[in-house]
């Protein structure tokens, strides 16, 4: 199929999108407010392809055949906007406006309707896999009407990254839902990135090996059930020496990490839906904490840690094994609560969002990219419409089989004082969900106490209330 | 000094306020939508003080003299908004306007704006000890500009709990922080509720005691630094037998907690802050799981719990001192993340929030009243400028004396799978507050690895990449 499309915004992630689809064979018409990138573009790589540079926006939207395909690449927000309104008055009716940055899902809803009354088409699409993805294969979340998608969704999936003949790019839903399960991947590869630096951190700490040799063990585990791109990168930095010094790499960056918005964005999203996202929360706490300089200089000073020796581990290989497994359930649980995030979502906007096929397209091109995922496909496969990740038949064995390393780690860190929030928030929840009562019951009674909140009972339906304050008879409400 | 007050909106709380108000000599005219609350108020407390009844929103304002003090009391959002539109064009300059509802502080600060164009007062004002508090002395956080805290202040304070000869109503700041304050006084109360439950929770099947030897524990632990309203209440509600039935009254309740918005609305403030309140955040998180009832009933049904006998405690009492400190210094935690949250919110709103007299007004009238909150005072006082409360002298000392016992209910949860998340989570962020390193800096590599996001070094300023693709030479950037 010979196909045309227009990318305006050509730094790193446009410039690259725009040479990825020259090279499978579409007409790429090219556009920059600042002609300069336009033509680095064409010297270096108009070769690669059909590129049709222009040099304003009434050239570059008359260079594009009806119904034409417009993908912006500029920065998310205001930036957006602007180039939005500088080409809508240019276009005519079915014309198609894809979004590739990283909007706010709630932007594209509202950009979604506001062209939709002029006639237009806006496909808000998540893209992931950074630049080099954006090159050579990333994976794709487009969200937007069936006509729109019958259209680009074919150029869009020629360039995805490829896994088993499958490409990492599917519809996910309308308006919103592709920049929202963006989104939930962004908060996934936080509670990933943060798991992995706790496994490290113990296997550091409590059994005292090099970032060398803890790099090897990541080496191996990326043979395993934990194969996956985050894995196998940690090894490679961990194996890395600061030319500088000499030291480990690791030893030698700041211990203050960064956040972007969305992991944010995931947590606040997920505390509006009312789902326990605890992982990812975590996660973006204790980047938080570690910037948090002043606060951690006063606390290193005075606050005392556990006055225990460390218990000398006599196995060490069974130890590296808990830690795995502490690793692999915790992440489990993690991805449960983003697919139980993206289900609430995907219900409160009206998005019929195949979770199956999600975790399809992240099997390749992005940065959370594992073979994880392909049994999370295989579990909805098998049931669509399960309700946690946890009970699927899979994942509650694997689970199951990685208990004991799970707790067992989950204790060592409590009490020799090595912080892993993110693997006990992670078996706290576990236990949450498979407990049989939960002290919320207690939570309701206290409400009921102080506010008159009112409680359901376990024995019969309605709504009550006990007169604390009087004789303590109950009310039905 | 003899003043007067208009009140609208006579529902529980307005109504409650206003005999408050009339008790303490103030003139309260009245006034709400439906006639009939105003009626019924004047029919069953009408000899409590100077009521004016009015029944139209004209007659109420022309009752009023200038500059008018008017406090609403309607249900937060559009309600007080309608309101607040019906007033405004019978008001004079100078007029003051008292918003007590439970607003977003957000919305406060869009007010305050508005009604300063048109030379009017607002006052966003936190309100809290529910109904009982309302009538006998509430916790008030108002704020606004000194000129109308000058006006309106005394009446507040004049009706405000009391402790140590102080009243518990202080002028918080400008525009919206007293709401502010106020939400993350409800985050809080969600922290403590959840410590208090998980505490009940390990004591009910870690020592197999019954809620009624519970509550008796509570009661005792209400007489040393544990002292405040929620453990005396939670002593009464586990004391407490369900008369339909003859069981523990806690028994009966279903075990599905509810979230109002305030707790939500502090976690997402926190992250936008970039504060980690994980304490909070864990609370909210663990009633939302509590209520998915139908992914709680499918993993009750497979999920398998630890294989390990419950090994028999010897020393009960000491163990129940162990859950009595982990519930100290878990709190001690939250209350520190609280108070961090207040410090940010200040410093990006532009507010002078005095920590210490936040403490001070807390320490009556409010759900969370505690001893406690003088230990917090007290460390505000010594060190107004205290980076976080864990390293003040008295607060660290405790939490070192607590911290065995801590150490011991967090390892003992994990291992027996009883859920503990609060528990874990504030010992996390301890032992991640006081870590020399984080392993944020085996984070920043992965970010620079697959993003190029970049890093700094622990040896010399700048920022640097590291050219992972290519051969791993540093460039500065």
């Amino acid at each position: 199929m010979t196909s045309q499309i227009g990318v305006t915004g050509l730094a790193v992630m446009g410039a690259n999108l725009a040479r990825n689809l020259a090279r499978h064979g579409h007409q790429v018409v090219l556009h920059n407010r600042t002609q300069a990138r336009t033509d680095a573009l064409m010297a270096a790589h108009g070769g690669e392809g059909d590129f049709v540079p222009t040099t304003s926006t009434e050239e570059f939207v008359q260079s594009l055949q009806r119904p034409r395909s417009i993908l912006i690449m500029v920065q998310a927000g205001p930036g957006t906007d602007a180039v939005i309104d500088e080409l809508v008055p240019l276009l005519d009716e079915g014309d198609i406006v894809i979004d590739g940055g990283n909007a706010r899902y709630q932007d594209t809803q509202r950009r979604t309707a506001a062209l939709a009354e002029r006639g237009l088409h806006f496909v808000g699409t998540g893209v992931s896999g950074g630049e080099e993805g954006a090159l050579n294969g990333p994976s794709i979340m487009p969200g937007g009407s069936d006509e729109s998608y019958a259209i680009v969704g074919p150029m869009l999936e020629s360039i995805a990254a490829v896994v088993d003949g499958t490409p990492c790019c599917t519809h996910v839903g309308t308006d919103g839902a592709g920049h929202f399960v963006k989104m939930v991947h962004n908060g996934i590869e936080y509670a990933d990135m943060q798991l992995i630096a706790e496994a490290y951190d113990l296997l550091r700490h409590r059994l005292g090996l090099s970032p060398k040799e803890i790099g090897d063990v990541f080496a191996s585990w990326n043979e395993g059930d934990l194969d996956s791109y985050l894995i196998e990168i940690t090894a490679e930095v961990l194996r890395h020496d600061d030319a500088a010094t000499g030291k480990p790499f690791v030893d030698v960056v700041l211990d203050q990490a960064e956040q972007k918005g969305t992991g944010r964005w995931t947590v606040q999203s997920a505390l509006d839906l009312g789902v326990p996202v605890s992982g990812i929360a975590e996660a973006v706490f204790a980047r938080a904490l570690s910037g948090h300089a002043e606060q951690r200089a006063a606390a290193q000073k005075v606050l005392p840690g556990p006055q225990v020796e460390l218990d000398p581990v006599e196995d060490r290989d069974a130890y590296i094994e808990a830690v795995r497994q502490a690793l692999y359930a915790s992440k489990v649980v993690a991805y449960a609560q983003g697919f139980d995030q993206i289900a609430a979502g995907a219900e409160e906007n009206g998005w019929t969002v195949d979770r199956g096929a999600l975790a399809t397209i992240w099997r390749g091109g992005c940065i959370i990219r594992a073979r994880f995922l392909d049994r999370i496909r295989q579990a909805f496969a098998d049931e669509p419409d399960l309700t946690t990740l946890l009970t699927h038949d899979y994942f509650r064995d694997a689970v199951a089989a990685a208990q004991d390393g799970w707790r067992r780690v989950v204790t060592d860190a409590a009490r020799y004082g090595i912080p892993a929030p993110g693997f006990a928030s992670a078996l706290a929840y576990y236990d949450g969900l498979r407990a049989e009562r939960l002290p919320a019951a207690l939570i309701q009674g206290l409400r009921d106490f102080f506010g008159a909140h009112t409680y359901r009972r376990v024995d019969r339906d309605g709504v009550f209330h006990t007169l604390w304050g009087d004789d303590r008879r109950e009310e039905t409400r």
